[in-house]
């Protein structure tokens, strides 16, 4: 039977992050840089919290959470969101999702209107582009400065709103370039959001990990654009719980009420062990800090071994795990393809895909078994680039590097 | 500001059940039929098992699951799929959704477009009303026939499948009515949906729970209409999980990969740990029937009681823990609401709702502190009904009567 899919969905399909996840598992013995998840265990105070809260099971933690999440949740969020300067009514302004990815679904759905655009700073978060498709909009994407840092042209996004535009989505810090926006550009985001009515979606998932001189400012907390922004937070990074989808919506009690209406349509609820495990995580965060110094030093071991391969040029990330390396001109021209199982997925993905930077990871991962991810993955200002994410061992990164290296010579 | 929501999501509010809970919390010593979350505690041997898991942290259990599940939970739910005749493959035919809700939406999103319509056999569940709606589809309601115990009435289908037909909705065993659908009534459901090109959403969260004679069938199980059938199964009420959000969807592979997309954009997975506890649930199943003998014990007293009750006539539920009892003429008049209280919110809530079930719900609540649903939360052939839960201990279902039948006299 052949089916008939609505419209919304006709472009939604496999990510390419997920596409090379799949390829990898053809590839024994490969290492990954892609899929972006810490190798850290889940802090043992969370896990044997959460372990003796279900012997216990005097909380009712088996049940539906029929509020806006755990009231004592909402609460600890909020009381750590002052601490960045973001004041927040936990009764009315924040809802806990299923990670920031739910949250992120269900604020697009209820703002964003068939045919409206959003714009995105490119290279995006993939996932923006898909999500804003699937509720019936038009990505339109602005490019970052590569050549600065990735800084923000403030005319550029001005140029961009139209009649039609919704709203500017910001990923703060960047996935996939690592760019933390400084708060002279946040401000020139937030004063066009508020002169021309806009939406702006802040999605601040990896908030707490910034490197060097850089520091998070959130648009949340500038109360003169505080109408204008809707802000994703997430527990999974900072809490090694990516698996247990726990995350908050932070807005205009209007629009925390309409998200909270379509959350309970879309799954009900986050799961309630999950809200649980996270109450124990915001009660102790050392564990933070600690991800932060391993990623810190990762971060050190990764650009340290870029400087040695004059095939990438790259922005140094100031936040979040990812570097966005440029791929220099010929390295990945589509012919150059060597490996045959390479050659022949190359061949089968779609044709927007079939990019010189997705040669060279398919090229990466047959030949050498290193996983990364395409930067066409991230729109059409990702070509050209590989993703490579350094939340990984030290000693993956090197032995990843090594082989990249290799690959390079043999070319 | 004021916002300008999308307009899919115009109609969508907080539904009639989660009003009715918010209101009952202004009434102290309420008794609640009114949501349906069974009063069981999550069995020991699930908990034991994933206090151990955590605190071993040994499989991953903090990570994204990046597949359609954990291979091996989607194994054990198609192992007991075929018990009930249903053959699925793992590996393509199925997965694993936040609960039966997450995999609904995500289902509703891959095959209702803007404009299709969807039929649904009525009184259906209040969440097949909204989700079709916020998906941008139209519903259909077709009667059941009340008075041959919600039979269906198949001439009624068949007239009401037009050029814009895209599905029918069926939910078995039925919340709200406790009807089970016989082995005919699904065949002529399939029939219509193979000749007509349709598909059948098939909600089964319940299927584990019918009582005497009656048994479930799904119409996953008949092979001749395997390629219309999208159903949906849920481990929440079998396993006391109703918090931990796990369910799945079985369908034609390319459905299934379909909203494995969808998924992966609303909300990446649904909780890891969540998962790794319905492993363990699906081992030993006893649980399953020890709520099932609580809960016949518990229809038997609600009918009992019904039975003294003349304002409401009602078929026996046959499955589900629902009564959906009719209101005898003129005791719901809405001039005839006593409780001042129960008065101001009639006149507060949107007038679609204020119907004699509500005023009948909105003063048994405020006068007697019995929380039930009005009858039109489940669309128009709920009108003059209300909903009861006798997901409840037998001491509350009979203080419950003794309040309704005190409040009736009073009348």
């Amino acid at each position: 039977m052949e089916y008939k899919f609505s419209q919304r969905t006709k472009s939604i399909g496999a990510s390419l992050i997920r596409q090379m996840f799949n390829y990898a598992a053809e590839v024994p013995g490969h290492i990954s840089l892609g899929v972006g998840i810490p190798p850290f265990e889940m802090p043992q105070n969370i896990s044997s919290y959460l372990s003796r809260a279900l012997i216990d099971n005097a909380r009712r933690i088996n049940k539906y959470t029929l509020g806006r999440g755990l009231p004592e949740l909402n609460k600890a969020q909020c009381e750590k969101l002052r601490e960045k300067g973001i004041e927040v009514d936990y009764e009315t302004e924040i809802l806990t999702t299923a990670g920031a990815a739910g949250g992120i679904f269900c604020a697009f759905t209820a703002l964003v209107n068939d045919g409206d655009q959003a714009i995105l700073l490119s290279p995006p978060y993939s996932n923006h582009i898909s999500v804003t498709r699937l509720v019936g909009g038009t990505p339109i994407h602005i490019p970052l400065q590569e050549n600065k840092g990735w800084e923000l042209d403030a005319s550029e996004l001005e140029k961009a709103v139209g009649r039609k535009t919704k709203a500017i989505v910001v990923c703060n810090p960047s996935n996939p370039t690592g760019k933390v926006f400084s708060e002279e550009e946040l401000r020139r985001i937030g004063g066009i959001a508020r002169d021309r009515d806009l939406i702006v979606f802040e999605d601040d998932a990896y908030d707490f990990l910034t490197y060097g001189g850089n520091k998070h400012v959130s648009l949340a907390s500038m109360t003169e654009f505080k109408d204008n922004v809707v802000a994703f937070f997430s527990a999974s990074k900072e809490h090694a719980m990516t698996g247990l989808r726990i995350g908050w919506v932070v807005a205009n009690k209007a629009i925390i009420d309409k998200v909270f209406d379509i959350q309970d349509n879309v799954y009900i609820c986050p799961s309630s062990v999950s809200q649980y495990a996270a109450l124990e995580a915001l009660k102790d965060r050392q564990h933070a800090e600690q991800f932060k110094q391993e990623l810190e030093r990762s971060r050190v071991t990764m650009c340290a071994r870029l400087d040695r391969m004059p095939a990438f040029t790259y922005n140094p990330p100031e936040g979040a795990y990812y570097v966005f390396p440029r791929i220099e001109a010929g390295l990945g021209r589509a012919g150059r393809i060597r490996n045959k199982k390479a050659q022949q997925r190359f061949e089968e993905i779609p044709e927007e895909w079939r990019t010189a930077d997705t040669a060279v990871a398919l090229d990466l991962l047959y030949d050498e078994g290193v996983v990364t991810v395409p930067g066409i993955a991230f729109g059409p200002h990702g070509e050209n680039h590989i993703r490579l994410s350094f939340a990984a061992k030290e000693t993956d990164i090197n032995e990843a590097c090594d082989r990249m290296e290799e690959w390079i010579r043999r070319r």
